[in-house]
């Protein structure tokens, strides 16, 4: 590239965007790590969109009307951080971009949503934004329906990388971006060529641009360092009704002597190259240094929204007052006071009528309370709305056709569906929940982890949660997905064993502000267990005593799930042989152990024998309460799985494996010696 | 579509392909579950392929030059248990079809590579076959030009439906596919526009077609029902240089009352339906009942390869003898002698020149003794070559136009990576191994569980493997992921704490036949612990005594990986404040717990307190070991992660979430009381 004829060309444009590639260069180096190569390519890029297009107030970065820009190539987490710092966002200060990557810095390594307004998303694991993209356009229509477009009417703009292309989710981003129609979303393609292990053909001889439009994209082909045609690329792009993909030639790490190659896509941190890149540039600046005028033409853009944010706060005054308050109410992330009343009234509906149902049926009548309430709920099944109980009848398919639909068809496509999930919590106003088979945690795993370290309330509803899905066998049949979504941090895990329980699950569920659920659902029919009506939500302790011993308390049965009912049969037994047993029900493990260590003493007193009881492999946590946390509590036994399922109708599963109230009752006369 | 006139254009070619459909109908209904719409639609092209394409000899196979047959829509079973059946499969009988779905029967819900010979992968989650399937026909060209084309010259044909093409990991096949030109690939793509909630159409308008060319597959577009369209289509793809997608447009259910609706998807049990179907068939028998003519038909086809099969032992006996060895030898999954004496000598190296380095670093130089010796390796990384450190100097790329190339640049396809990967180690003959970084485990996960369920030895090379990994921050942090691969039954989780240990670990995952190992490794240099040289491998037993207590043992320290040294440096502390301890490396939890009961207590004996040291949260495993597998063992305590990690430099992230040797002897000392 010739630089001198692009700074010509467009001195003021060139400042601009060397000020995000010098700052890059500054911050890489210093910090000894980083990308640097990406920020420099697409600064040009980004520049323009910050300039002529984004609507935002940097002053204000959670405006709810603002467009969204989101950062899918992650690891150039430098473009985003320059362009907050110099469009004056509050939080990315200049100590900050000096301290990037350092401990306790707002500028990690790669951009996380919940350290700085203005970073929408937490991305870095490639194909993750595009995909969350989706979820952030869909949001945006919905609301558009909803509340009319005075009031939300945003593009969101996503930067993406080879990387992100080549993750099979962003296929499953691109296929259903295209059949939802989402119009108003536009993917900028950084087409530099470069992949860490070297050029892009080494792996790759995709036309992205005829993959792109195979699913319905309306696409562009630019240069991505002409400032005018990317400006008209945009324009463009807001014009038609598709989703747009605007393939962007660039260069990776422009300038330096690693152009185009894939050492730039590293850590350029030689100073020597870096001063000879400056000087290309024609950048005599110091480390760091922005010049007044550049820094200032840039807090004239980051201010250039402040109107049109007043102007929607005017706007949005003349909304109904009872919209207002929804609106306000679903952005803060609260629940109306109607929702608890209203579960109350279920469970106590339920404790009388003692119904025998599956839990992912209970589900879906717990939905059919709440979703008439929750006007913000976003359903939808990844192509298994019947078997996961996912859609109530009052919600309507989201459709070009339907905007104001609230259940989506993701198809078969776990991984985007829970990505997309993401993004609308993210955007604010929605509260996602989508369904498929426990087992297919595997395909929803990317997407499920940036949910807990996000600190979003994503809703993940898993049904057929065990070997009692039966004859689809072992590929069906999650072991070790109960272990992995509890092995991760920042995660809640409800297991229910009955409908008062699942009501109280999703009570949890969707009060919570920042920790995902995920909710542990059977196919086969349940026994209501908890046939004694409390108002309290007992779930909310995580575990707690179903049933007490009836004599001296010898023994004691934990049990999540469809296994609660095979312990109150195996407590009936043991109580018939003469020994007390106590049946403790723990729905979720996560908030049993936040309870003050009073409680859990209570629940699970040192002394007698304690049997664990679940359909899962006994990594999933069950030491630490059958063990005891303090160590040297008690003689303990499991009933579970170890092993992978087996296909065969599913009560012919438990009695194989050994789940059932007899072998209970064998382990704990065990165990009592 | 006018089933009368099918029936009477090939009455020969409709006999046999009713066979499948009925079969399919009786056994769904017997079963009262499973997946009958499907088997129904493709049995025309089933039976093309194996009457005139399909290369293989039904009583023999294994016979490793076959073609190779890979059900993905794995839903639909009974179409491959239909055709082993019926062309004479020694395993799949008819009392095998008659107890479909049934505790104990080879005719699992979906198809398990493990219960039959002649069912080459285990499907059913969606997308695996045809990302299997890019491995099977890699380790086709990779042998071909190894053994040359008298000895390993077949197709490896796929029948995908629109839940494959919709799944993620689609894209990622077609890609590494289209690029590395595999001609010998031909998918069926089952196109017959219904999913489980409806119509394709309700979540995809993608143009599969159009798709498949964007990735340089060649396609040809053919109406599914008609045989002589389909053979002409396989005839066409055999001519082509590139893989080929056959585009068969189908209709669900053929013939049935829920012909191309969703209902036909699922389990089509109505006996009335089934009858009427039956009629419109022209087929008058009963359940289960193959007239002679049609089962003759269908064995002189099973037998048709018997002749090929001969003509290829004539030819492979005509290589020379050290080749036969070779062969037969990598297809047994064996390991030559030399490879064991290698590893020694290396061991006793290391141990004299105790280097310090990255265990990532340690495994490379352990691949450069191992793939001189082991011919069947093959190498690759998601486009993390240089981080994973996998490439080791004598493998060469595998591109079309070096097929003898053992190392592949998969791309940024973590998954598609891991799906090829099994697909080799079930094609045989080939050992796999791939690497990336081991947060996106979550990525693979989907065919790393299946490597376990499926009893394959496929290599997981997972580097940066907790926060050592430093300013790349939590997205990029594995903190959760140990346990999520130590939950898994048939998992070997291996994280060497040394070079020594890295070797062991290595050697075992080589010459493990049936259980996938994952290999956890650092960014960041350890010293050598294992300075004492000993012949024996002492990770093969998953944990034993490092360093013992120099007086009185009051504490066991146990610890994996990068924190082996940190707890070495905790008993230098502990033992010089009188307190003794011993050390205890585990570098495989699995392992350990497969020894016998009185070598673990003799490593774990009762009575001194214990801490666990990993850099990784407490679940994994932990408490087993620290709170006593028989109980009311010891205090114990655990020095690791409960949250995720943060963007630091690696030792400051260490001191922050107090990973430390004195932390370690805090917490011995607080046990201690």
């Amino acid at each position: 590239m010739d630089l001198t004829a692009l700074r010509k060309a467009n001195p003021e444009h060139w400042a601009k965007a060397t000020a995000i590639r010098t700052l890059t260069l500054d911050a890489v180096a210093a910090a000894n790590s980083g990308h640097s190569g990406m920020p420099m390519g697409m600064a040009d890029v980004a520049t323009v969109l910050f300039e002529k297009h984004l609507k935002f107030d940097a002053a204000n970065p959670t405006w709810p009307d603002r467009d969204r820009f989101i950062l899918s190539a992650g690891h150039g987490s430098m473009l985003i951080y320059s362009l907050l710092y110099l469009t004056g966002n509050p939080h990315i200060t200049l100590d900050e971009i000096r301290n990037f990557r350092q401990l306790g810095a707002k500028t990690a390594g790669h951009p996380e949503n919940f350290l700085a307004e203005g970073i929408e998303t937490t991305t870095g694991p490639l194909g993750q934004g595009i995909a969350n993209a989706v979820g952030f356009a869909i949001a945006e229509e919905v609301q558009r329906a909803h509340y009319g477009k005075k009031v939300v009417d945003h593009y969101t703009y996503v930067i993406a990388g080879d990387g992100c292309l080549m993750e099979g989710v962003s296929q499953e981003a691109i296929g259903l971006a295209g059949r939802l129609e989402l119009g108003k979303l536009i993917v900028f393609w950084d087409d530099n060529n470069i992949t860490i292990d070297g050029t892009v053909d080494m792996a790759d001889r995709t036309d992205q641009v005829e993959r792109f439009r195979a699913s319905n994209w309306h696409v562009i082909e630019i240069d991505g360092h002409d400032p005018a045609a990317i400006d008209a690329a945009i324009i463009e792009a807001k014009t038609t009704d598709m989703p747009t993909m605007i393939a962007c030639e660039s260069h990776i790490a422009l300038g330096h002597a690693a152009q185009d190659t894939s050492k730039g896509h590293g850590a350029l941190t030689d100073q020597q190259q870096l001063e000879a890149a400056k000087e290309a540039y024609g950048w005599p600046h110091g480390a760091f240094e922005i010049p007044a005028d550049v820094k200032s033409a840039w807090e004239a853009i980051g201010a250039r929204g402040a109107d049109a944010r007043a102007a929607w706060e005017e706007r949005f005054a003349q909304i109904s007052e009872r919209k207002q308050g929804e609106f306000n109410r679903a952005y803060a992330g609260d629940t109306p006071k109607k929702l608890t009343s209203a579960i109350r009234a279920l469970k106590k509906q339920v404790s009388e009528d003692q119904p025998k149902l599956a839990t992912r049926a209970a589900s879906e009548k717990v939905l059919g309370v709440v979703n008439p309430i929750l006007t913000e709920t976003i359903g939808g099944s990844a192509d298994l709305s019947g078997s996961n109980n996912t859609k109530t009848a009052d919600l309507g398919v989201f459709l070009p056709e339907n905007r104001k639909g609230r259940y989506i068809h993701y198809g078969i496509r776990e991984h985007g569906m829970a990505s997309a999930m993401n993004g609308m919590a993210l955007h604010g106003g929605i509260r996602p929940y989508g369904g498929t088979f426990m087992a297919f945690t595997d395909y929803a795993r990317p997407a499920m982890r940036l949910a807990a370290l996000m600190k979003i309330p994503t809703v993940f509803v898993m049904t057929h949660d065990s070997i009692g899905l039966g004859e689809d066998g072992p590929t069906h049949q999650p072991v070790e997905h109960l272990a992995i979504s509890r092995a991760t941090p920042n995660t809640h895990v409800f297991r229910p064993a009955d409908m008062v329980e699942t009501a109280e699950a999703w009570e949890l569920a969707l009060t919570s502000k920042d920790t995902p659920a995920v909710l542990s659902l059977t196919r086969q029919g349940l026994p209501t267990v908890r046939s004694e009506h409390k108002t309290k939500n007992l779930t909310a302790q995580g575990a707690y005593v179903l049933a007490d011993a009836e004599g001296k308390r010898q023994a004691i049965l934990i049990a999540t799930g469809s296994e609660v009912s095979i312990a109150m049969e195996a407590k009936a037994k043991l109580e018939a042989e003469g020994i007390g047993t106590r049946v403790v029900s723990m729905p979720c493990m996560e908030l049993f152990a936040a309870q003050d260590e009073a409680y859990r003493k209570r629940v699970l007193p040192g002394g007698p024998v304690r049997v664990g009881i679940e359909a899962a492999v006994r990594l999933g946590g069950w030491d630490r309460w059958l063990l005891g946390e303090r160590g040297r509590e008690a003689k303990a036994g499991f009933i579970g799985m170890s092993s992978f399922g087996a296909s065969a109708p599913a009560g012919e599963l438990y009695e194989h494996f050994g789940i059932t109230a007899d072998a209970t009752v064998s382990k704990v006369k065990e165990l009592l010696g």
